[in-house]
């Protein structure tokens, strides 16, 4: 790993930046557990373990001062109601933050705390979204046909913290009712006691 | 200052987000010192004191973890044969890094290290320039009628530090001759004992 500057470029469309360290691919058996309708689930996995979302990253040293950035591309489309999304994290370090710039697409940032508040933005072209330290956060692809499109960055020594959401849930869903995007109540969610 | 989440939207054109906690604008009286025609800089002046950039501040608590971000316009012109640039800047907390994200126009990232290392690299629409830690950094503006826009991201703990290179300049200078962009060693650097 140099220390030297370095420029990358983000083509339109196709978004795959010319310096990639690390490409990231989820699919829908990445997500077991996730989604609200199980049974839809299972039957969509029967059929093709379709590809959610990816990412491209670039890395760097894994400490405070740096910060690692790319890009993550989540696909369109649901599982019965709810729009194929990201698994969402803690970050390790809870106190650090993140940053969103929207490049294509529509969709939602799905966030909330350990003490429970919970916060959606939209997603859109020239959007940009921080989320502050202690945020957990999930994008969410609501578009019809059309990729979105997210150039993250946040600070390189974060560390990623999968596990609590994973056991928990995230507290707010994106689903599509009545042909209507909705942000509902997850009725799976598992409340700490 | 609130730890929501939040959004801000970034318009095309224009630039100017839709959240702004500070909008500094910098003259060319405020470059004093850092353009190598000092006779023609006087001549300007007298002229008039013309904006060379400004920037779009989103301010966040100066703390490890947060991240503080904006947009940076840097219009276009020169003093003499060197294009109009913002002032430059190490980092006070010489360990942190810089990020930028080209959104409009040309010009190019002109940055050193106190070790004497130099490195200058393009600025274009959709490229990203990752500025290391230890890196002294400043943006040139090279287009001929457009400004050169850039949203920028640091850690919010990183400060600034202009008085070293307001004490000895750049090692290199972008200019024009004979219709070509060069860079060029800077012949008023003050060399380091």
């Amino acid at each position: 790993m140099t220390d030297k500057p370095f420029t990358l470029r983000i083509p339109f469309p196709g978004f795959q930046p010319s310096r990639t360290d690390n490409h990231i691919t989820r699919h829908l058996s990445d997500l077991e557990g996730r989604f609200m309708d199980t049974e839809t689930y299972e039957q969509m996995l029967e059929e093709e373990d379709v590809m959610l979302y990816e990412v491209y990253e670039v890395r760097r040293p894994e400490i405070a001062g740096e910060m690692l950035f790319g890009i993550d591309i989540i696909h369109p489309g649901k599982v019965g109601d709810e729009f194929f999304m990201t698994k969402g994290h803690y970050h390790e370090m809870l106190e650090t933050s993140e940053l969103y710039y929207c490049l294509q697409g529509e969709g939602f940032m799905v966030m909330e705390t350990p003490e429970g508040d919970t916060a959606v933005e939209k997603l859109f072209p020239n959007s940009v979204i921080y989320v502050p330290p202690r945020w957990a956060h999930r994008t969410v692809c609501t578009g019809q046909n059309e990729d979105l499109v997210n150039f993250y960055i946040y600070p390189a020594n974060a560390g990623q913290n999968y596990g609590t959401l994973e056991q928990f849930g995230f507290r707010k869903i994106i689903v599509e009712r009545n042909n209507r995007i909705e942000i509902i109540d997850n009725p799976n969610i598992k409340h700490r006691s």
